[in-house]
């Protein structure tokens, strides 16, 4: 950390400040320039220390820290990319672009067996479906529960799929893990300090969902929380972020692969669904991410989306997801990756 | 709800939509204009439904909701104030401004019972101070738990405060009524649904503070969640919003006071703390909430803000909030309202 | 337009609504809902009256624009593309992917000289080159003027380049007419309504920047300005938006790409070089734009960035912009579009 | 400016960059900290190099500037604050808080003869009139000119008012010297860079009014502009910033007012008028201006709103107008200021 002095700083306040981090605990390193002086404070940890704690002293200018706020998810602390091993073969983060697609929610057993052989077939080898579903309104349908994932677990085994699905609160994990493959938090949980603790604890991937309002060093945040507690299997999600252009249910930073490659060893995959809202922008913004250099993409598709519960206006038809499948496959190849649709 | 047709729609589109209206059981009003057609849905309630799904139809230029998305916490649903009597005569909403103070999070009993007392002769009758606290780093301090209320308690009752202090996670809210008179739901946990629907099982005020990045009408949201549940005793907090300019931590939205007071009967309250981030800007932006029209004040006060553990850079000194005090009568008073420091 | 009533509006009030439309020279078209009534305006231009006049209104719970506010822009106006022909044979919006590519800012002779072979070798059929400069600092470099349109005319007809160039200000249109083939406005001048509607009296192709602040409606309106001054020559470029996201200099809003397409009948090309402000993003970003759809990307590229006098931590190395041209010849296969670098 | 190396940074790469500094004629003070390198660079302007340009280097982690990017306008540069003075007596920054008020645009010299004595009663010393509109569509009405000017002049020199008016284009400045006491720059002409320079040549008290997406930073390097061609009598005007919240048009940025006042010693007002838009948002957001400490406000006001050929929905009556100036007076009292209606 260095703190900077205002050039008309005197004499007494740089002492001051001197004596102060000495106080701290930690040792000043002081360089008196032509315009001003900076005290280097040596010893310390940046993450563990508000630097504001020192900007508000008298004659400081500004503070600023030399490390980033975290270690174990930064591609200093790890240089090699971490590729997540989901099983049967799924690896995430590897050359291969792995699509996980299915519909927002969970309705039924019927829904489901439906929706599983068309996700399969696009070359899908995840499937998503919400058992608990955060909705803006109370007034909306809150989802099926352990009974739905039970019948996605069904049709997903059928089809050789692995299941991601959204856990909402810490009290559903031991039951969730009988039934996913990979747990998902959700953008309005990023940051449930609690939920992250104790998504630590357990051993089977987090993909993780940057909030809507979050930025990627935040993001990154989050997964520090579930790695320091020794689960360091983590796929990072760009989502969409809220601005002011209202087209769009969100706005996808599709410039966050390239800058969170730079940042960290982790995976990121797109979510195009949710950030546009609209299934006829879906398509465009998925072929985007691959090219951009995402990992994978989680989508939203539905074999009825005019009856669907939940955001079929997003949902992409069965024949949409199969022609997307195949244009990935080209995008995929031209930048030294691979997609495989089944067919 | 009404559906807006293209200008160019035609005949077989519309009467399609004319008939899916139907499917869904609803009556549709079909108009005939002069550039365009549009369709009235008679019978629905627009809350219940995604407006997107008529909108992905061929033929669709825009659906318009016609009602709002939430009903218990607007104004046209109840037209007179919600005043929310906290105890101790102490009432939200009325004509007197209330402030709460106190600091970030409480970190040993003699802090608390130092700085009760500064608090009580600023004015304060509610004191605050977290027990639990949303760090976004999980290197930082994350507080002292149920024994910190104990002592929050203790140094509050001795200067005749109530206390408001933030709930984290829907297990502690029982462990928490023995504590406090208002509870906190935090900006990180405005859309965490799970615990909004337990608060409405409580019978104890909510303070409801809006997240960082969420409308006034998801606030709103958030608030009929609770009310849904029987719990009506709601205070909304303004906290700042998260915009492009980083010269203050958040962006305080100041006319969110008037909007809110249009569009619901529920008090609000403003926290200048957390929106600026940095101590000489609360007081400008505390007298500011209350000539807007804040119903009061969430404010973090310290007695040795450089030795804080959470937040010090931003906390009030001792003399600040007296000096505050002072100002914010003589503003509560020009715009016919009241405040009384205890001096 | 709709004027929508709230539930509780009165019999007056809705009276004097209708007589207020009447007085305004409309027909009033009301329809008692069994919520509220909604009266629709009948011969009414939406772009020539702003809503916010009914919206104060007593009674009126909110006013609904039917058609949009531009129309010589919109894609219902015109349904098939628009494909600007630049000369000798470049056009803009058909199934080719046109890249402009060349220095922020002309600095000399020499240095156009080096880099109009690099970008014609990379596929460039335009160059770009600033002459006048939008400085956010008084103290930056403003550009060469009028004499570094000379060189950069003369480097580009040596390669059979195009050119495209920032006007700052009206003053320079008839200047600026002798050497350049496309005349940019930055996002700076979006809203300079003086000079758009001087643009829209000239016949050269233009190239609209969105404003870093503009949602899409508003780029169209811009166009719209110099579209209804006779010039219907216009591309629309994306080149980042502002949001609370710092990794990146602005955040790119790939959806824009689609979501122009559905709103108008103009081309629309990508900037990746301002939007990430990083030249290890720009690939990246670049890629995804063609995969999203888009029909070119004006790309900084020089050949010692290290001296460049302008944004050289964004501008392409030549190995880069070759690799990159490759990249983009077999995304735009994938999608059915074409690119052919010249080598 | 100092140059912070990564943690991993090799021998070779901080000599490089040593070198590089040297090679571009600055001296290089290299730090060899515990966990990395920083090389400070002395001999530096901050504001003259793009930090990016060695940002990009290998071996780079971050370049912090020292100083900030403008001189002229800043608080380091001149600690007393600066007062104003626009004639008759008024001053701007001063203990006297400052009444703008008048019609979004000069409609017809009954308008402004009806409106002139309205503003003046109320306790405005200076009279607002656009004459020259900038309309985000082109379809609307575009303003009077110099005609309109005349009007204005003469209503307001009969109730001892002042003029302010925006001046869109260098072109207006001239003729505008004739008739108005302040020439204001509108917030989409905030980096119109040539106006900016014209504007610095005249000496006649400029209203800088922040662009709806720039930072405070931003908005003092544009005054930096006019200052640097030797105007310093510069008024700043926040009127809101472009925010995802659509309540309300803008968003208004209150703590600008402080922190502003922190950065420079430049005057600063605010528009409650076009951040919100809606009038009865127009006096609650003025209060909390005044409270905040701003300078002044520049308020919209029509005798007949409903008829208003601009922002009529925004305008404030008469009465209301009237009310507020008691109130600011007894907020201005409040804090230390002075404000006084005529009545």
């Amino acid at each position: 950390m260095m703190i900077v002095m205002t050039p008309h700083a005197t004499t007494e306040q740089i002492e001051s400040i001197v004596q102060h981090v000495k106080d701290e605990g930690f040792q000043p390193h002081r360089s008196d320039g032509k315009e001003q002086t900076v005290i280097g404070v040596v010893g310390i940890v940046d993450r563990d220390v508000d630097p504001r704690q020192f900007e508000v002293l008298d004659g400081v200018a500004k503070v600023v820290r030399l490390s980033s706020p975290f270690k174990l998810a930064s591609r200093q602390f790890k240089e090699e990319d971490t590729i997540v091993d989901v099983g049967k073969g799924v690896l995430i983060g590897g050359t291969e672009v792995v699509l996980m697609a299915g519909p927002c929610t969970i309705e039924s057993k019927e829904q489901v067996d439906a929706i599983a052989p068309i996700v399969a077939q696009a070359g899908a080898r995840i499937m998503r479906g919400g058992a608990f579903k955060p909705r803006t309104s109370p007034y909306s349908f809150q989802g099926m529960g352990e009974e739905g994932l039970k019948h996605l677990r069904i049709a997903a085994d059928r089809h050789n799929l692995l299941i991601v699905s959204e856990v909402m609160d810490r009290s559903q994990i031991d039951m969730m893990l009988n039934y996913v493959d990979i747990l998902q938090v959700g953008a309005r949980n990023m940051q449930n300090f609690d939920l992250l603790k104790d998504l630590g604890k357990v051993r089977r991937p987090v993909l993780l969902k940057r909030g809507i309002a979050a930025t990627l060093q935040e993001l990154l945040l989050a997964a520090e929380y579930i790695m320091a507690g020794g689960n360091t299997q983590i796929i990072l999600c760009e989502r969409g972020i809220r601005t002011y252009e209202t087209s769009t249910r969100n706005t996808l930073d599709i410039s966050a692969i390239p800058v969170v490659k730079t940042m960290s060893h982790l995976p990121i995959i797109v979510d195009p669904s949710h950030s546009t809202g609209l299934r006829h922008l879906v398509a465009p913004v998925a072929r985007a991410a691959i090219a951009a250099g995402a990992d994978g993409l989680i989508i939203e598709v539905h074999n009825q989306p005019e009856k669907a519960l939940c955001d079929g206006a997003q949902s992409l038809l069965p024949a949409q997801i199969e022609q997307l499948g195949h244009q990935i496959a080209g995008i995929a190849q031209s930048i030294g990756r691979r997609f495989q649709p089944a067919a």
